[in-house]
This record gives structure tokens, C-alpha cells and sequence, in this order.
């Protein structure tokens, strides 16, 4: 048994999807989740610089003590895992294996399996590596989905003209080639994915990688004998680089329920303690 | 005279619209560019985290002693500026005052003004004060379109009947008022400007928020004896916080021009730099 929380980080509002499923679950964690609302989004920027907010962001949450901690975020898990894993202590679930499981275990061997995710995501080729340590004969396709993240960001409803203009710019080559599933390789995904379902038809699976992300979580806390005993519902504790007021208002629409409490953090401090906790990180450059 | 570069900062690329104005008209002078690509976008971030990154920014380009800094980023010039020209010995030139002005000089008394930008631009009122400022009882309209900048960001043509779509999206009530000028308070908006000026037809004049910048930085410029003397055409040096690649690639179709040079520095650097040079800077809380 182990009382301490189950740490989550993501770029922005998009992990609180994963939160969702996570409380789904096992209702009674406790969830401290910091979001990275003054850099967002990740997806656009190079394997350096989210590595290095993600390590800043894994620094700031092992000071509260966390029994593991969830790279909500698809861009940081594909980037930065397993090589940020290996310098904390605290277990590191990152996206990545548990949506390729998923997405493995929902189709037959020599379906087609396609992913979509944010240009960093897809260009990291991390779903199709993680797919092929499976099953190395699967045929994978993968497309980048930019506008995606900010069309949920803003808001516009999944029923909106433009998200179906968008889903058929970039997924048509894809759909021509009649994949069985579909990999929302993207925390923002889910909140369009009847969109995007409707886009590819009944006969195709859609995979949301956070859900098999909080599975996974609860996989690994079982086998390590460190799930919550006590009773009652988990307290869900929120952190942000920016904007509180704009993360509770958007963001329990992410979460399907209010959020009770956000307290703004510096993401100078976040730096600050990075080098106290890890004095030898590397300094990015050109 | 002085052969002191002129500074320039953006959130990103749209800057590079400035920097060309500022090169069409004023082509001997040295060019030193910040775009701080590892955190955009601005627009949709609060004022408070705006004005930090700003801060650390023109404590940056006081180490190239410029001898002014052009804040072509319309949101740090709506929520920044004068606060921060307070701050430092550099004149430092904001978008808002100059863009308000040739907005007004191309209308007549009491015709109405349309002003469109980011979600900050727009929350700020500065535009609209900036225009009460010069004529009082103008009408002013503001509309926020949050999408346009991730769509141009994207590449995105104007042609593109995804463009269209969000442009009608955000702007129909806006031209049911038939206003007289549209200003187009935001770097990236010269982008999609054909696609704009054909939504609201021949009878309406847009400004470029840019190119009035650029006239504004030549006037001061001149009044202070401080054009450079030079012969040929002056130097390019830009530095980036993330993405030298994408920068230099995607920026040169804002720039119009090749981007020759290149050099990347750390978010966390420039953050020291403030403290050295600022050490009272307040921080940011919840």
C-alpha cells in the first residue's frame, strides 16, 4: 500500500484527458498534475528543448513526493523516454507503449495500424518503434495532425465545419489506405474523436492512448503493491505555468468534472530546481 | 550618426514581417532578431507571462547595445509598453501606438475602425486607447482570432479554403459593421492579408500594424540624428530560442529574403540575463 500521489505532466490542458481515465480507474489516488501552460504547445519544438522542460517539469514534481509519474503528454513521452526514466527515481509512464499495446492487442497481425499525433510525436518515429518491438511485421502509418492541438485549445466544438475541414486535409491519404485502427497519438485528441470516428467509418478502431496510458499506470502500481488503500474519492491538485483561470475553465471540460484548486508556478523556478536536484544537466545549444 | 544595430523581438517568426518593412526602408542598417520560439506563442498567455518573457528578452539585446529595441510582437507592445520602456535606456519602439496611428490617418473623422489581433492584444484595449488617444470619439471594433496565427505558423496558404473558413468564422459580424480600415494588429496577419482583404472588399483599407512600426522606427530614428551612415546593405543576425531549422526555413517567406544566419540561445539564459541586468524584476505569482 502506498498513500503518496500519482504525479501527471503534459504541455498544457491536454493530460487532464489522462487524469480523466486515471480517476476513472482508481478513484482513489491522489493526483498532483502540473501543466505547462506558459510554453505550450511541445509538439512544434525540437527533442532538446521539450526534454528540457520535461526534466525541469520531473524535477519540480519529485519534490512532492510522487510513487510514479505520468508523461501525459505524447511529444515528451515520444522524445524523452527511456532516457529521462533513467535519471529519476520515481517510476516514469510515458504514452507511447501503452497506446502501441493497445493498439496491437485491438487489430489482427498484418492490419494496418495508423497513428496520428504532433509533428515532434511523428517525427520521432517512437509509435512505430514501439509498435515493432511488438509485432515487427506490422504494417504502421503515421501522419501529423499541427492544427489539431490548437483548434482544441480554442475550444471549437468537435461538431464544428472547420475540425472536419482539418481532420480531411490530413487524414485522407490515410484513410485511402483503410487502416483497421487509428492511434490518437495526442492528449488534445480525444476531445475530437467522434470527428474523427465518424471521419473513418464503423470499421475502424480509434485507440486513445491515454486511456491504455492509465491502465498501464495501474498495471505497474498493482504489480508494485503501491495502490492507495484509503476509502473515499482522491484529491486532484493543479499546477500551471500560466493563465489559472483559463486552465479551470477550459480544462474541466478535459477533465469531465470541475477543478477544485490551481496554483500558478514559475517556469524560472522549474529550471532552478532542475539544477538543484540534477546539477549535471546539459545545456541545450544550436 | 550611429552604427549601433536596431533590435528587434518577436514570440516567433511573425516578427520577420517587421524586420522586412524596417529593410525595405531603412536598408544600411544592422539587424539583431530575437525570436523566442521555444515559447510561443504569446497571444494566448497572460499579460503577467508576457511581460516576463519581454523583460528577459530586452535584457538580452541591451548586450548587443542597440540603439533602439522594435517590439514588432503586437501582444508584449499592448500588454508591455510603456511599463517596460520605463525599465530600460534603450528607446524601445511597440507596435500599438504607430499601428493606431496610420489607422487613423487613413480614415476620416468618425468613420469606424476595425481592430483584429490576439486574444491578449485584443483583452488589453490597447488599440482601442491608443486610437482614443489620437481622435476620442472614434468607433473602435476589436475582435479576437485566436486560429490565425497557428494557421499561418503551419504554412498555410492565404489561398487556402481552410483560411477562409476561420477568416469567416471570426469576421462576419465584424464586416456586417462595415468598417472603414482594418488593422491588423498581429506580425502574422500580413501573411493571410490578400485572403482578409478580399473578405471585406475594395471599399475597406488595411493597415499593416508592421510597416507602421518600421515608418514609426525611421521617424524617431531620424528626429534623434541616429541613422546609420553606412553604404550597402546592413547585416541580418538572428537569434532563436528553439528550431534554427524551421526558423530559417519557414521565416524566410515572412522575411522575403534568405535567412542567413542563425544562432540558437536558452529561454533559461536570457532569464539570467534579466536578473543580472534587473535585479529587483518582480516575479510572477498565482
Amino acid at each position: 500500500m502506498d498513500q503518496r500521489p500519482i504525479a501527471v505532466f503534459d504541455s498544457g490542458l491536454g493530460g487532464l484527458t489522462v487524469v480523466r481515465a486515471l480517476r476513472d480507474r482508481l478513484p482513489a489516488e491522489d493526483i498532483v498534475y502540473l501543466g505547462d501552460t506558459a510554453r505550450v504547445p511541445y509538439g512544434s519544438k525540437t527533442p532538446e528543448t521539450v526534454k528540457r522542460f520535461a526534466r525541469e517539469i520531473c524535477a519540480f514534481l519529485l519534490r512532492m513526493n510522487p510513487k510514479c509519474i505520468v508523461a501525459a503528454c505524447n511529444t515528451a513521452s515520444a522524445v524523452c523516454l527511456p532516457e529521462l526514466a533513467d535519471e529519476f527515481s520515481a517510476p516514469l509512464i510515458g504514452a507511447v507503449t501503452p497506446g502501441a499495446r493497445s493498439a496491437v492487442d485491438a487489430s489482427n497481425p498484418g492490419d494496418l495500424l495508423a497513428v496520428i499525433g504532433t509533428e515532434a510525436t511523428i517525427a520521432s518515429n517512437a509509435y512505430r518503434n514501439a509498435i515493432h518491438t511488438i509485432d515487427p511485421d506490422r504494417p504502421v502509418v503515421q501522419v501529423a495532425c499541427p492544427l489539431f492541438v490548437p483548434i482544441v485549445e480554442e475550444g471549437v466544438s468537435a461538431t464544428d465545419p472547420i475540425v472536419n475541414m482539418v481532420i480531411d486535409r490530413y487524414l485522407a491519404p490515410m484513410r485511402r489506405l483503410k487502416p483497421a485502427a487509428v492511434l490518437l497519438g495526442c492528449t488534445h485528441y480525444p476531445i475530437i474523436h467522434d470527428a474523427i470516428a465518424a471521419y473513418f467509418g464503423d470499421n475502424v478502431t480509434l485507440i486513445d492512448s491515454g486511456d491504455a496510458t492509465a491502465q498501464m499506470a495501474d498495471a505497474i502500481l498493482t504489480r508494485l503493491g503501491a495502490l492507495s488503500d484509503l476509502r473515499g474519492r482522491g484529491s486532484l491538485h493543479c499546477y500551471v505555468s500560466d493563465h489559472p483561470r483559463r486552465f479551470q475553465a477550459v480544462g474541466s471540460h478535459f477533465l469531465g468534472e470541475p477543478i477544485p484548486d490551481v496554483v500558478r508556478v514559475c517556469p524560472e523556478e522549474l529550471a532552478r530546481d532542475a539544477e538543484r536536484v540534477l546539477p549535471t544537466v546539459p545545456r541545450a545549444s544550436a
